[in-house]
This record gives C-alpha cells, structure tokens and sequence, in this order.
C-alpha cells in the first residue's frame, strides 16, 4: 500500500493514523485525486449521505458500525446496478468533541464494508462540523449495467434475503429495549448484495432496485422507471425473523410491517419468465442467500399489492427525522 | 437530457425540480448508479465536503454561490491532477427550516460550477440534517495524471492567477464590512482552474497543487510527497488588489498576507527547468490567466520562505470554525 506523504498539521495527523489503521483496506490516499485504470465496460458511480440523528443515532452504535453502515448504503447501489466495486471515497463530517480514536473507528468501518466486496478507500475528505455525516461514492465497472427501466409485463419480481430486520431493531430501539442480535445486525451491520447483483445481472435480471426505502418505498420507482405495474403477492415476503415479534406488538400483518420497513438493503429484481425453481436453487447455492418469488409484472402503472387476496396500499420507509 | 422516472413523495419531487432546474447541466439522474463510458486514460476522482459556519456563512453568500462554491473546490482538484472532468456527484444534506427554493438555487450552482468545465451533474443524494453541507464527488479522465510527487531539484515553482482574494474578503466580513467586489467574487466564485491544470500537465508539469489552503498550507504537502525542499521567493506573489489594503489593515506585509490566505484554488506547479519565458506568455495567451515563478525545487526538504531576503515562516490557512 502506497499513500502520498502529507506536510505537518493536525488534520494530516489524522489523515496519516486513518491510513494507518486502514492498512491493506485503503490505497494512495493524500493526493488530489485517486487514480483508476478502466478495464473494459462502463464506470457506476453513486454517492449516499448518512447523517447523526437521521441514519443513525450514537446511543444505537459503536462508531465502526457507523462507518459501515453509510458504506454498505452506498455499495447497496453498485449491487443494485450488478457492477463490480473498485473503490470508495468517504467525505467526514466530524464534531468538535470527537476523539481521533472515534474517527478511525468510523473509518475502520467504511473499510472494512468496502474491504469484504473488494473495494478500497481510495479517497476523502475531512472537516469539522455540528454533527456526524458520512458521504460516502462508490465506484464500479460493469459490462452490463442494470438499471430500472426494464421491466417488462411477465416479468417475475423476487427479492434476495429476508425483510424486516432492520425495522425490527429500530421498533426495539424506539421502545428503550434492546434488539435481538440478528435485528440490531440487520440494522448495523447490513450486507450490501454485491455478488447476489452481479449474479442476477449475468443470469438476465431486466431491473433491479435495492430497498433502502423498504419494498413500499422502491418498488414505485422501479414501476415508475419501467413504466409498468408491479404486482406484489405479500404472503411470499421473506421475513427476518424478528419482524413477526415486533409486527404483533406494532398490531400488524408481519408481512406488512416487512414491506414498509427501509434500510434492509436487499435487492428487488425483474427477472424474466425464464427464470425457473433451478436458477433459484443455482443462486441460492452459489450466493448463499435467499431468493423469492414475490409478484409479476403487468402492464400499467405503479404498485399493486394484496395479502391473503385483500388489497393492501403500502408506504415507503422515511427516515426518522 | 434522460433522466431515470420516479416514484411520488417529497424527497423525489425534489429531486425532479432539481433535474428541472439542472436542465442540461445534469444528465442520467434518478437511477441506482450514474454510468461513464471510459475514454483512454486513467479515471480521476476526488471528493471535498463544505460544510455551514466552517466553510461558508449564509449571511455570506446566496444559494447558488454557495453550491457553485462548493463544486469549484472539488473540481480543483481535477484541475491539480491536469484531468478532463467529465462528472460530479452532488450529496446535498439539507436542514429542515430549508426551502425548496434555497435547495434548488444550490444545486442550480453547483450545475453552474461543473457546466463551466464540461461536468454535468450525474448523481447525488440528499439528506435532512442540523445544518448544511454539500459533497461534491468529481470524475474525470486523464492520459497523464500529475501528483504531488514529481518534484525534483532544479525544477520552478510557479503559480497561477493572483492569491490572497479570498483571505480578503474574510477579512472584510469578520470586520462587518461588505468586501471590494473582486475579492468577494474570488471567495463566492472561485473558477476552477481546470484548463490551466490540463495546458500545465501537457507541457510537462512535474507536480502540482490546488492552494485551497493557501501556499503557506499546500506547499508543504508537495514538498512532503516529492522530499525536496521548497524554495519561495515570496517578493514575487502575484497579489490579488484587495489583498494590500487588507494586509495593511492587519498590519502585514501583504506578500505574508497571501501566502498565508486560503480559498484561492490556483495552482502550484513544479515545472522543469526548461521552462522559459516563452512559454509562460504562451500559457498566459491561451489560458488568459497570470502565471508567475515564485520560487525554485532544491534538494531537502519542507518549504523555505524569505521576502526582502529575510526568512519567513509561513502557515498555513485554517477554516474559521
């Protein structure tokens, strides 16, 4: 690893102990600018903010969690456009009153994210500021980017993984109790679904979304971008095993609960009629994660929704400020 | 223009005045990922965060100045690395007192920044938050990338436009008063000095810097990451106007005055000995800007500075919060 020396001060001091705590995770920091060489294919870049009291609250988290968590948000997108990471920039917003060891923590995080699909800090940006916020880019290469605009009527729409977890650790939290580990893991240690996206993009997936909104939240964009309706069979939800706990306590259906729930970071896919029970079982061995049938694509528009054959008219997850 | 169709709410219908306001200054929005075909050549990318009362102050500046601000600081450093910006991302976090008119007016500027040198908008994300603060991400592509850390003995130092601008229109406003217009201008408006950088880079530029935090700041960095010693000659600073009177006031040789200001965004560069005054003129007949030698590349290291041939220690320029 080969970072770029920097002069005297105590900003460089805190670029220098990042670097080091970084190690392997982190390349040719301290320049203007990173470096990449292009191989064949397109560049996928996307950038996602994650904000004190809006993402996150520090009572919830340890400071590496923090830091993994913007990250693991901003890789979500790469996945969700079936490209492979190449690297990260991390823009910190730091209070006065943090301590360096807190800073390298929340950096530890973005790179450890970023470490487990491949992609190395290489770049950032630090400044003082009233409250933490993470701003974290990601860079991707992809020969065969999927967007959201190509789902097509007879399209089948699966999810990978589970849903709810993640709202399930924040109704805990909300309440003064703490979540059960695979809920709070849910919320702060989510996996961005990188090989899942890579996976779907080479076995034909014609859209992909990733559900940082909930699947009432996204999946109006993704009907919005294909200009189609989707129509969601919510008795065929994945659901985290938490979220059934916390749906009783909340009075509703757990499947309801699930889809209204953000921050689960799993990918919704249109994925042709092709697609059979053993491409399924193909994924599921290969990406070791679940993948579910959830609805079809029709021709229309928006989101059509119904459990045990009753329409149900879903909302996105806002975040709590 | 295309951009990526959303689904309803109040964030999204943000975001779709933003693409209106944007009109071709952005390109692509609304989908997981923006996409780049890579030219030949190396992808540059860098990130740079400005944040309310540490970068800016709103009594300050107007809206558009601020995100125009905040976009040219992170495109200089594409011009320091002599790339070709090709796209910026934008991760705006927004507090909650904020109009939708304030938002768009931002963005509307930093638009306006990247359109001056060929980089539309290509992404972003926005956030409630305290206060504001603005990420910019830059891309761009470059078949000879400059460092920092190609400085060798015998080489010039140079520098581009005129510095202490900036410093005094900070000045100006901390005293209560209303800065001279060409100083407020270089503060508000500060131009990226994207063509300078790229003409520099191909006419044999060994290093450069953008002197965001003045010289007494950057040049320390350069010296670091070629280990050589930096040799200012500080009789020869070319002097922003404004920044003599300000000097004055702060009881300053003005020369000390702009070695020490920040927020200038010009270039330091380290040119080869070759360099003549031939092509100097010629730069500045193509570029339309000033470019002065200021100093030589000697072995050791650190900066040396002496003004009227006695030494001068410089530091460098700190944000006021």
């Amino acid at each position: 690893v080969t970072h770029t020396a920097l002069g005297e001060g105590r900003e460089f001091d805190r670029v220098r102990s990042i670097a080091l705590a970084l190690g392997d995770r982190a390349t040719g920091l301290g320049d203007d600018c990173a470096l990449l060489t292009p191989p064949e294919g397109l560049l996928a870049v996307s950038t996602d903010v994650s904000v004190e009291a809006v993402h996150f609250r520090l009572e919830w988290m340890d400071y590496k969690e923090i830091g993994w968590r913007a990250a693991a948000a901003a890789l979500s997108d790469l996945a969700a456009e079936g490209a492979e990471p190449a690297g990260l920039l991390a823009a910190v917003v730091v209070p006065a009153s943090a301590t360096d060891a807190q800073l390298t923590a929340l950096v530890s995080g973005v790179g450890a994210a970023g470490d487990s699909v491949g992609a190395p800090v290489i770049g950032g940006d630090l400044s003082s500021g009233g409250c933490w916020s993470i701003a974290v880019t990601v860079l991707g290469w992809t020969a065969r980017p999927v967007g959201r605009s190509g789902a097509r009527p007879g399209d089948g729409l699966w999810v990978t993984g589970a849903l709810g977890g993640a709202r399930a650790a924040l109704a805990a939290w909300r309440r003064g109790d703490e979540p059960l580990p695979e809920a709070r893991s849910a919320f702060v240690r989510p996996e961005p679904r990188v090989d899942a996206g890579r996976w779907l993009a080479a076995h034909g997936a014609r859209a992909m979304i990733d559900l940082s909104d909930g699947l009432g939240g996204d999946a109006p964009h993704l009907a919005a971008a294909s200009g189609v309706l989707l129509d969601l069979t919510l008795d065929a939800l994945p659901l985290a095993p938490a979220a059934a706990d916390e749906a009783r306590r909340a009075g509703m259906p757990p499947e309801t609960f699930a889809a209204e729930g953000g921050e689960d970071y799993e990918l919704l896919a249109a994925l042709p009629p092709a697609f059979a029970e053993a491409d399924r079982l193909e994924f599921e061995r290969e990406c070791g994660l679940a993948l579910n049938r959830i609805g079809a694509v029709g021709a229309g528009h928006g989101v059509r929704a119904h459990l045990r054959g009753v329409p149900v008219t879903l909302t996105g997850y806002r975040h709590f400020s």
